[in-house]
């Protein structure tokens, strides 16, 4: 008998269109069909942080789809009391974001002085609100659940299923595999 | 006989005018003076990141200090690569990082609307260095010496010799003592 991969599933899977595409038309047929796949397939175990979870529920009407095909989703937070990270792994993080934090302070600069200049404040602070948050959240995990997904694969030696680049980038620091939407479609078809 | 201590030195004790001023009128008179108690006393153990060792030299003349005398300081960099950090100390900083993120963006957008009304650019620039840095930099950990000291202060369960109100902040949260210059004067005398 094959073991069961564990899977850790980040909700943009089932949000972005480019991701949930390969598994239905709209959100919630995608994370339908999926659930009708696992449940059939049992070739793997689905995992979800709780913060995550919530997440889906603010883009995803949750009641339209069954509560029992829901539950093949653990809801397990990760052990953030319990679990270790290598210090190396704050090294870099805090390296990212001093670099990024200084990238903040010259894109404020810029916009200080091209207010000067130009005319349409509206039109500059919509500006300004992009290249500052590309700057300092693109590529970064900034929030908790970002944090939640990494070590939840990291404590049940899980994979984790994102197609998120900065999700990407600091699993493959901690050894943890990802794999993308379109190769979880072939994982449990 | 009594344990030795470990202390580990934030390079501040020796720069800081309000710390350094305990040891000595000049800030090599004070490192001088400390590591002549030292000597003599040999009731510590005095451990610096070399990185933080850096930062002291970019501060003061070490030349004006006896080579022999500098080696009662132990340039012990913390083991990166090995030590383990509770998974909840990230999920602090990442909390904490993201409000500061936040309040960031809206200074950037407060001086992009000012810089309409108000003359002066340059003095509207220093305004804004000076509100941005506070909000992003101050009572966090935001450098790798930071983070020597911490991860140092806690492989050696040593005290942390330091006046910075963000270190002692962050190494609460590990567990590391923290000591005072004023405190440190007395540990020696």
């Amino acid at each position: 008998m094959r073991k069961k991969i564990n899977i850790v599933l980040d909700a943009n899977i089932f949000i972005n269109p480019s991701s949930f595409s390969y598994f239905g038309k709209t959100k919630e047929e995608a994370l339908n069909n999926f659930l009708e796949k696992i449940k059939k397939g049992k070739e793997v175990n689905c995992f979800i942080p709780p913060s995550v979870y919530k997440e889906l529920g603010n883009f995803i009407n949750l009641e339209k789809v069954s509560l029992k095909q829901l539950l093949l989703i653990n809801k397990k937070p990760p052990s953030q009391y319990e679990m270790l990270v290598p210090a190396i792994f704050i090294y870099e993080f805090i390296e990212d974001m001093r670099g990024r934090i200084n990238k903040g302070l010259r894109i404020a600069e810029k916009f200080t002085r091209q207010s000067k200049e130009e005319k349409k404040i509206d039109e500059l602070i919509k500006t300004l609100r992009n290249e500052y948050r590309q700057a300092l959240r693109e590529g970064i995990i900034d929030s908790k659940e970002d944090f939640d997904l990494l070590l939840l694969s990291k404590e049940i030696k899980g994979m984790l299923a994102t197609s998120d680049k900065g999700l990407i980038k600091w699993a493959s620091k901690l050894g943890i595999s990802c794999i993308l939407p379109e190769e979880l479609k072939e994982l449990i078809e």
